[in-house]
C-alpha cells in the first residue's frame, strides 16, 4: 500500500491496496471486483484446475459468462494450497498483501494451515475477509450453503410468490450478491479502522445474516399478525399496507406501478381519466382500497389492459405515480440510461465476443475511472506476478507448474 | 473524528465519525444503521413530523416495526430544511461531521440550497453519500423509484416466478436492501480514501444499478441464447445448467436442494436409499439431468413427499449434499443459530414491546460490540445534541419550536 500513501490525491480510492483473492462462484468474486474496478490490484488466485465457476462453464457453458463479468481488471494466478509449496508461496505473498478474502466452507483455510491466526501473525496489517453461508460460528455453521438454499433458510422464499402457490425463490442470486457486498463493505470499514490502528482484522459476513434485513415489511407485518404467519402476497405490498401495489397486465406485458400518498392516487386517476372514483368510498383513503384491495386492482388492470407499458409509463411520469415496465434482460442488458453513464458498456471479450459488462455501482465522483481489462485466463498472470514479486525464472516457474504447484 | 484518531485501537471500527442521516425508508436508513452499529455517531435528522416511515406508521401499523428495526443505536432530532434557519443550522452541522447521507429524489438537496457542491465548499473534508433509483444522470434520472419498481425495470422480477405466470416481485425489499449496503461501501471507500488525501468525495448510489449484477445467471443464459429471453424457470437454476436444483414439497411443507457436484448426486441416491438409479442413463451426468429435468424433479419429489422437512434436511447434512428447510418468518426470527450468534437478539422496545431485532452482518473480530439502543421517538435528541453542539439553552430550543425550525 505504499504507492497510495504518499501521493497527495489517488486517482482511484483503493489506488495501492493489494487484494489476494481465494474466492469463487459469485458471493467472493462480486467482493473482488468491486475492489478491482475501485483501483486495487486484485490478483485471482485459482486452484490449478480453475475456480468453479470456470470449471462450470464446461459443462453449461452459461457459467463463462458469469466468469468475464465478475472478473475484469483482476489479475490471475494459479496456486495449489493443497501442496506445501503452495502453502509456502502463499505465506510469503501475504506478506506483500492488504486483504485476504475467501468464500470456502468454514475451517477450509484452517485445514489447509493458512487461517486467519496463522496469517496475522505473518502479517499484522493483513484483513482478512471471509464469506460464508452461516458464519463462522454457530449450530448451523457447518450447513451447505448457495443462494438458493440461503433464499430457504433466511425466509425470503415464504414471502415471495402467491398465497396459493409454492413458496418461490428470486431468479436472481439475490443472496450471494447482497453478502458479496456486504464483505466488500466490512473490508472497507476494516481498511479504515488500519488506516487508524495500524492492525488488521478478521472480517467475517454470514449470507442468512445480510439477507435478514430485507424482510423489514414482511416481519412488520408478522409483528401486527401478533407472531402469525401471513399469507404470501404475489406481487402487492410485503405488508399489504398499500394499494394499489401490484404488477399489473398491459397490452403488450406487465407495469409495477404503487400508490406511496394520497397525491399520487389522485395523480393515477387523472392518468386514467377516471376522476369520477374520487366519489367511490371503496377507493377514497388508502385504507379504504387496501380493505377492497380485489376490487381496486381490478379497476386499475381493466384501464392498464387497453394500453402498452410505455404508454402508461409514460402517463406515470406526467402525472407524477411511481412506476415501472417489468423489463426482459435483454431490456435491461440494452438500457440507454445505463449505456449513458457507463456503468454498462460494450466490451471485446476474448472469449466470448462483443458482449455488455457492468462497471462498479459504487460511483465516486471526481476519481478516476478503471477501464475495464478482460477477466484474466487461468494463469494468465502466473508470470508476470511471480516473476514481479519473487523474482522467479521462467524455468523456476516451468518447474513449479511441473511439481503441480502452478 | 479527533477521539478515533489518537487512540491507538478504536473499540469500534467507526468510533468518532458523526454521520448527519437525512435517510428515509430503507435504503438510507439501512445504510446508517450500519454505521451506528459499527460505532458511528449517526445524527437522524427528520422533518418536523417524521420521516415517511414515521408517518407510514400511523396508518398501516406495520411500519413501525421498520422503523424500530433499522435506527437503533441512531441518535433523533427533527430539523425542517424548507426553513431558511433550518438551512443555516444544518450548514452549521456539516462543519463538524464527517458524512452526509441522503436519499431524498435527484435534486431535492440542491434545491433546499445544500447541495454537495455548496457543502463541499463548508467543510471540504465532507463525504456526501446519495441513494437513488437511477442515479444523478441519465434519461431516466427523475423516474420516481421504489424497491417494486426498480425490481420490474431492473429485469429482477422478469426471472422470478413461472414460464406460464406473471413476473413476480421477490416479496422481500431486497433492492432498497441492496442499494442501502452498496451505499454503506462507497461511503467506507471514500473514508479510507479521505484518510490519504484528507479531502471528501461525493458517492452516489443507483438502486438499479446495484441489482444489476445479480442476474448473473440469468445473463448467461441470455448469452447462450444468443440474445433470445429464456424463460422464467420458476425455482429451478436461473441458467439452467444444474439438476436437481428445485424446491420440493415435503411432508410439512416445502425443501430447497441443490445438486452442484457429481458427489452430491451419489449422496442424493444414498440418501433416499437408491442407489440403483445409478444405472439410469437420464440421471447418470448433470448434463442428462439437466436434459429429462421433468423427470429428474419427479423422482426427487416422490421421495421428498413422503417425510418431513427436518427428517430431508438431517439426511441431506448426513450424506453431504446442500438443502435447506424452506422456513417461514416465525422459524427465521426465532433461528437459535443466529440467536447464539447475537445478530438477532429479543429486545425490549418502548413502544413494541419485547420483539427480535438484528444487529449488524458485518462482523469484526475483536472490536467491541455496539450494545443495543432503541431507535430514537421523534425529535428525542433535539435538547441534547443541539445544546452540546450549539450551546442552546431550553428557551432556544423552545423558540425554534415554535418558529417550526425544530
Amino acid at each position: 500500500m505504499s504507492a497510495g500513501v504518499e501521493q497527495p490525491l489517488a486517482n482511484t480510492p483503493l489506488a495501492g491496496v493489494t487484494v489476494l483473492d481465494l474466492t469463487q462462484i459469485y458471493q467472493g468474486p462480486y467482493c473482488t471486483f468491486l475492489m478491482a474496478k475501485a483501483g486495487a490490484e486484485v490478483i485471482k488466485i485459482e486452484p490449478v484446475n480453475g475456480e468453479p465457476t470456470r470449471t462450470r462453464a464446461k459443462v453449461g457453458g452459461g457459467a463463462s459468462f458469469p466468469m468475464a463479468m465478475l472478473n475484469t481488471n483482476k489479475k490471475g494466478v494459479t496456486l495449489n494450497l493443497k501442496s506445501p509449496r503452495g502453502v509456502a508461496l502463499f505465506k510469503e505473498m501475504v506478506k506483500k498483501a492488504d486483504i485476504v478474502v475467501e468464500n470456502f466452507a468454514p475451517g477450509v483455510m484452517d485445514r489447509l494451515g493458512v487461517g486467519w491466526s496463522i496469517l496475522h501473525e505473518i502479517n499484522p496489517k493483513l484483513i482478512y475477509g471471509t464469506g460464508t453461508g452461516f458464519g463462522l460460528s454457530g449450530p448451523d455453521r457447518d450447513n451447505l450453503a448457495m443462494d438458493v438454499t440461503i433464499q430457504a433458510a433466511a425466509g425470503l422464499m415464504s414471502v415471495t410468490g402467491v398465497a396459493d402457490g409454492p413458496p418461490m425463490r428470486s431468479g436472481a442470486s439475490v443472496v450471494d450478491f447482497l453478502s458479496g457486498v456486504h464483505l466488500y463493505a466490512g473490508l472497507m470499514t476494516a481498511l479504515f479502522e488500519r488506516s487508524r490502528t495500524g492492525i488488521g482484522r478478521l472480517v467475517e459476513v454470514s449470507m442468512q445474516e445480510t439477507a435478514y434485513p430485507t424482510l423489514a415489511s414482511n416481519l412488520g407485518l408478522a409483528y401486527r399478525a401478533k407472531g402469525t404467519v401471513p399469507p404470501r402476497v404475489g406481487n402487492r405490498h410485503g405488508g399489504l399496507a398499500l394499494a394499489p401495489y401490484n404488477v399489473y397486465e398491459a397490452a403488450d406485458g406487465h407495469i409495477a406501478f404503487v400508490c406511496v400518498t394520497e397525491p399520487h392516487w389522485n395523480n393515477i386517476l387523472t392518468a386514467m381519466n377516471r376522476l369520477d372514483l374520487q366519489g367511490d368510498e371503496r377507493l377514497s383513503t388508502n385504507k379504504a382500497r387496501v380493505e377492497n384491495i380485489e376490487y381496486t386492482d381490478a379497476t386499475i388492470e381493466a384501464w392498464t389492459k387497453t394500453l402498452k407499458r410505455q404508454d402508461i409509463f409514460d402517463l406515470s411520469k406526467k402525472h407524477g405515480f411511481p412506476a415501472a415496465p417489468v423489463r426482459d434482460l435483454i431490456e435491461v442488458m440494452n438500457d440507454p440510461h445505463m449505456h449513458e453513464r457507463r456503468t454498462l458498456e460494450w466490451f471485446d471479450d476474448p472469449e466470448l465476443g462483443r458482449v455488455v459488462l457492468p462497471h462498479t455501482s459504487l460511483l465516486l465522483h471526481g476519481t478516476g475511472r478503471v477501464e475495464t481489462i478482460a477477466s484474466p485466463s487461468l494463469g494468465q498472470h502466473n508470470a508476470e506476478i511471480y516473476s514481479q514479486w519473487f523474482g522467479y525464472t521462467e524455468q523456476d516457474l516451468s518447474a513449479l507448474a511441473a511439481g503441480g504447484v502452478l
